[in-house]
Order: C-alpha cells, then sequence, then structure tokens
C-alpha cells in the first residue's frame, strides 16, 4: 500500500513538474481539420522533439519564425498598421493645420484610402514618419496600445488584437509545449508589434524582429528617454527578412511560417539549413470567413512563394479546408 | 511512517523540480570576497526574486545586460576584437600584396601597433572593414573560431576566451539559477562574440547586442547565403547602448553592468526605470594580477561613469579587493 501511495505521488509530481506534451489535451490543435497539413505539423514536431528520434534538435536550437500580417492575423482590407497610421492622422490632425491641404494627409482625413494608395510608397512613408516619429519609445506604445483599446475593424466591428487565427495561436502554443522559441519576423514596425505579442501570441518583446525607425538616446527634464527619429533603420521584408533573422536571433530557425512572396526568402532561407526543417505557408482561400486572394493580391500577394512551395513541397495550408475556426470565440 | 515517506518524496521531488537558489551550493559567488560588492550582489537578487517580496519582479522581466570588453573578459593591451583583426591582416596578406605598401596594413603586417593607433579611427575602420566584411556570415564565423582556437594573448599566454573573470560567471550563473535572462550589450561586433558567448558565458547568440556591418541576401551556387558588406550598420556603444537594447530586447533591463564610459548611458538607461534597480561597475584596480586603469585610459577610460556611479550610490567592484581570483582555473 505505501508503494502504491508513493508511486502515485512522483506519477503525480511528475506529472506537475514536466512540461511535456502529454500534459496537454489529447489534440493539441482542436481548429485545425485531419488532412495533410494537420499531419506535416505535428509529424515535424515529433520528429525534432522526441527524444532518440534521427532528426532531433535540441531545444535551444528549436526556434521558429512567424511573419504577422495574414499569418498570425488578418491583412485585409489594409495592414492595420495602416488603418493606425491613417486614424492617428486624424487624431494629430488638430495640431497640424498645414495637413488639411496638403496630399496624403488630406485624403487620409478624409477617409479616402483610394488617394493615399494612388500616392504610392512615397506617400505611405511620408504617412508613417508623421505618424510614428517624433514621440518618445515609450509615448508611442502609449499611442499604440490606446489605438488598439478602441479600434474596431471594419468588416468584423472586432478589436484588431480579436481578428487572430485561432489554429495559429493553437500552433504557436503547440510549439512551446514542444520546447520551441517562437519568433515574430514581420514588415510590420517592431515597436508596433510588441505593444501586444506578449498579450496576444505569448511571444515577449524580445522575440520580435519588425521594420523600424532610427531612434535617439537623448536627456528630457534630466531623464533619459528614446527619441523616433523619421528616418527608416531598417526594413524587415523580402530579403530583409534572413538579414532580420541573423541580426537579432544570430543563428538559422528550423521552422517558418508566411503567407505572401513577402516572407519567401525568409522559407528559403529556413530551408536550406541541415537537418529536419519546415515550411508553411498560409493560403488565404475562405472568401466566405475571412479572405480569398493570392497572386494578384496588392496586399499579401502570393505567386512566387506558391510555386516555390508547391517544387519543394512545403506545406501549403487551405485556409477554408484546413480551418475548423479562423478567429478565437 | 507513511506519511514521514510522503513527505520526505514531497520534499525530494519539489527540490529536483524546482531550480530555487537552495538548490545551489551555500556560497553561489565563492570567487567573491566578502563585502560591499557581494552583499549588494545578493540584496539586489534576493529582493527581486524572493515571492511576497515588496521589490519582486516577474521572471519574464528580469533582464541583465553585461558589456564585454573589460566587464566580461578583459581588454589590455588592446580589444581582443582588434588582435583578431591584425591577425587577419597577416592571415589575408598573400592575397593582397598592395597591402604592403599601404597604411594601416603595412604597420599591421609589421605587428607596428603604434603607428595603426596613430592612424585613429579611420585606419581602425579600414582594417576592420577589410577584416569582417567580403565573405559570408558562415565563412566570417569560422574565421574567428578558428583564431580563438589558435591565438593566445600576449602577456599571459592563454586562449582569449580563458581571460574571462570567473567572478563575473559566478555572477552569471547566479543570475540565471534567480530567473534572470543575460544580454551582452557590447560594442565589440555582433558575429564576434556570438562565436563563444554560449561556450564561454552560457548566452545564446540571441541574446548578444553588438556593433555590426550591414549585410546582404544573396544565392551563391543556388544557394541562399549572408554576405557581410563594408558598411557600418550600428555602433552599439555610448549613447548606442541604449537604443541597441530597445532594439534588440524591447524592454528595459534591471541591471546593467559595466567598467567604462562607454557603458554610461547603459547604466543610466537602467537606472532610470521604476521598481528595484541595480547598477554596477567592475573597476580595475589590480595591476598585479589584472591592469589598473581608470580615468586617463585610452581602452576601456572609466572617468564620468566612476563620478556618476559614486554620486548614485551604484555598486564600484574594486577588482583587487573584491575578487578573490581573477581568471578561472
Amino acid at each position: 500500500m505505501k508503494r502504491f501511495f508513493q508511486k502515485t505521488l512522483v506519477i503525480a509530481l511528475l506529472f506537475i513538474c514536466t512540461h511535456a506534451p502529454t500534459a496537454m489535451a489529447d489534440d493539441p490543435l482542436p481548429s485545425w481539420n485531419s488532412g495533410p497539413s494537420k499531419d506535416a505539423i505535428v509529424r515535424f514536431v515529433k520528429s525534432v522533439s522526441a527524444e532518440g528520434s534521427a532528426q532531433f534538435v535540441a531545444p535551444s536550437a528549436r526556434i521558429a519564425v512567424f511573419d504577422n500580417d495574414g499569418t498570425l492575423w488578418a491583412e485585409q482590407p489594409m495592414y492595420f498598421q495602416l488603418a493606425f497610421a491613417l486614424d492617428r492622422v486624424r487624431t494629430l490632425a488638430p495640431e497640424h493645420p498645414e495637413w488639411k491641404d496638403r496630399q496624403p494627409f488630406k485624403a487620409a482625413i478624409e477617409g479616402d484610402l483610394k488617394t493615399v494608395m494612388a500616392g504610392g510608397e512615397h506617400a505611405l512613408l511620408e504617412l508613417v514618419m508623421a505618424t510614428h516619429a517624433g514621440n518618445t519609445v515609450a509615448e508611442f506604445s502609449q499611442a499604440v496600445e490606446n489605438w488598439l483599446a478602441t479600434a474596431r475593424h471594419p468588416k468584423t466591428g472586432r478589436p484588431y488584437t480579436a481578428m487572430v487565427y485561432q489554429p495559429m495561436l493553437e500552433l504557436l502554443d503547440y510549439l512551446r509545449a514542444n520546447g520551441f522559441k517562437n519568433y515574430i519576423v514581420s514588415g510590420g514596425g517592431i515597436e508596433f508589434m510588441r505593444v501586444f505579442t506578449e498579450d496576444v501570441y505569448g511571444i515577449p518583446p524580445e522575440q520580435v524582429v519588425g521594420s523600424s525607425i532610427k531612434t535617439k538616446f537623448e536627456f528630457r527634464d534630466g531623464k533619459p528617454v528614446l527619441v523616433r527619429l523619421p528616418e527608416i533603420h531598417f526594413i524587415d521584408d523580402k530579403a530583409g527578412k534572413p538579414v532580420g533573422i541573423n541580426q537579432h536571433i544570430g543563428r538559422r530557425p528550423i521552422a517558418a511560417f508566411g503567407n505572401s512572396d513577402g516572407d519567401l526568402r525568409m522559407l528559403q532561407w529556413v530551408a536550406a539549413g541541415s537537418g529536419a526543417r519546415f515550411c508553411l505557408y498560409v493560403h488565404h482561400t475562405d472568401a466566405e470567413r475571412e479572405w480569398a486572394y493570392d497572386r494578384n493580391s496588392s496586399i499579401g500577394g502570393l505567386d512566387k512563394g506558391l510555386d516555390e512551395a508547391g517544387r519543394n513541397g512545403w506545406t501549403i495550408v487551405d485556409m477554408k479546408h484546413d480551418w475548423r475556426r479562423i478567429f478565437p470565440k
């Protein structure tokens, strides 16, 4: 009897002490329908994390990188950070009377997205600099936080942070439970994303890689601050993604998740390493529950990447068929 | 009796399962002599990590930043990375016959450090670019690894990685055992340091912040590579240190360790946060076992920082008296 109690206790305590996958629910990916995508994910994770597996990877090297826009949260009808920039133009407009006669600010104030977009990259850059620079890092974070708390998606009426993909949240959890360190590697602003990634994705600020403007250390009222300058520091997109990964992580991840041609260089970089590798594209195929777009989309276009994924046997998630639900309840 | 066994078992298993400081040897800092520096470190660590402490800090926010040269390893008679650059000029010289008539290369080949240094920052930059750029990230890492395996310190004859400070290695371990995440934030090259920081300090590549040159993604023989360009990307020194911290970590550390005026902005940035803070300067006071230098040294000068540390009650390590031993056995 004594032995029985001891044994039960040992098992119970080991259960509490370890974070092995056995401690998770039976299906760690309940929002994924059965099929080749889900199978490929589970097969890969088991192959690198099971002791004694021929493809075993030490936990410290289990690094996974995720694009954000269109991969972890939606990106239609416009990148959410652009929605923030447009809203912020309206917020700041009273301090800038000159904006009401000057493009692209006039169009932004009037909510005329078409004219804003017609201005091309130059117009967007001008909007970003006017709305993202000139304040301190702490002030900017506060502005993003305030916006996220009140802004609503134009189609669903949800907060933007509720426009994340439930199956991807489960995937992040599943990887973490198997010893992975998840990073975001996005073309979006690093300081914009860091405001919500820990709460929403469980990804702390130091695991976020993104585009950035320059900052400058100075003293204001005797206190050190970091001031955001209207100057590009780094664009973390396309061929910039492997550069950003190397800069921040300093070693090659073993798994990469994206949804557009902007992620192709990242997936190629990850795929080219030795040992077990996993590359996955989220393909937006669900016009009803989300959006359907790929080769010809101006946002999140997926053309060359789709061909390359096919050639290399990367996993292509068919959102409509592979995902039981899209957004969290 | 059964209860006694259960209780013993519970205690034994909890001991194994937790990584509490109680699981360490009695003195986690055996190379530190008793005194105010050691007391201040232990007091701070206990105050932020003990449950129920008024100054308790959640483990995820227990971030400590360390300068490298002169703080974790020695920096005399020249920065070790400069020794690497000079050795590499000699290694590459056969491919560059033009160097033997051109300064600063001629002086570097002849081992004439005085002439190299007389060329000032411009000469050093030229040497760094010629020896650090033009190859891929993987090739550069290999070159550093080869150098570290064979190069010896001119005074002690030790490998450079054996010129680390034993008391600081214990401090890194002590912090880690108490839930801290340790980062290096150094003016040294990020790719240079990453080659040895995990083995030597237990600090993985993703927790290294440093100066960098630009890199470019391209294909060579159908394989993606990152090529190192002869162009500065970021200088992680002085006011650049808080900028680098913000860029890589994205939140303010609670403890900072340095040894020179180059670290002052980092220490000020950390000190200006709210809640418990710890700032420490290593003061090189031991001419016999290491080197003695501060206000007037051209390498690792500590002048304004020493005054500021005194004013703010930061911990100043007196190497000669506070450290029982300097280098590992």
